[in-house]
């Protein structure tokens, strides 16, 4: 019915940065590599975050997604830690749309809803649904699962909203 | 006694990102240009930041600065704004360092201290100044006299960080 689409999903952060990317054809998933990336915290925070843009970049270089898609970051804590989570953020978004790719931002809740069927998952949770969701997948930690998590979703809701444009 | 050092200050925002470029011979200051980048606020928040990168990163490749200085934000609102100031603030950051530029990050009340002698100063008074210590600056509007206070302090500070290195 539909191509493929290739679609990196990004859980931003500046200490441990998740990267996913999956294929979607039709409603039909599958893994093609996920990590972490981890700019050295011995540098000053923009060498950090430049390390991050050249990372996200070379991934994007290597794997050739055809859209990204961004955790949308719940801020519970104070501002200060909003700021510096910002600051990665900021990078994580830019990257992908610096490229050309199309770029979907979701609230943390949906993509565990998408992915567990509830906003309140767990992390355990959202890492056994992405196994189950993704067979082959093959990850370490919690920020691939995440980030896998958040491709899965954007994959599901890309196809909803063509679907609600094409109507 | 030193070379002529240019420098690029810049006051990040994501609606209006002022930059201003100087250049600093021994402990005299020239200016050399400044203006204020406007993202289009049409498209989304990644596109938006992506526009900012390469406003940025033209201005860099155009003017050919040798270091950054940016203003370490200041939050006294909610995380909410902290996290989409910080977004702009990580790219306004990363793109000098991204492209080799050293990068000094300066608390906006040393940067007016720097420039008024006060840490609560207005920005009235900041531009006065600016316009005092760069008699043929040109510019519009307080974000740009913003972005020149910044690469002013940075020309003093390091200065003074490298006398006390050379020590």
């Amino acid at each position: 019915m539909t191509g493929t689409v290739r679609i990196i999903g990004i859980d931003p952060g500046l200490r441990r940065c998740g990267w996913g990317i999956i294929e979607s054809t039709g409603n039909r998933l599958a893994f093609v590599a996920a990590g972490t990336v981890t700019p050295p915290t011995t540098t000053d925070l923009a060498q950090r975050l430049a390390n991050l843009f050249s990372a996200l970049s070379d991934l994007i270089g290597l794997y050739r997604p055809d859209e990204a898609a961004v955790e949308e970051t719940f801020v519970n804590q104070g501002a200060r830690s909003a700021l510096l989570l910002g600051q990665a953020r900021g990078v994580a978004l830019m990257t992908p749309a610096s490229l050309g790719l199309p770029v979907g931002e979701y609230a943390a809740n949906l993509v565990k809803k998408s992915i567990v069927g509830t906003g309140h998952a767990d992390k355990d949770q959202v890492q056994l649904m992405v196994k189950t969701l993704l067979p082959t997948a093959e990850f370490k930690g919690a920020d691939a699962a995440d980030a896998l998590a958040i491709a899965i979703c954007h994959a599901h809701h890309r196809s909803f909203r063509k679907l609600a444009v094409g109507a």
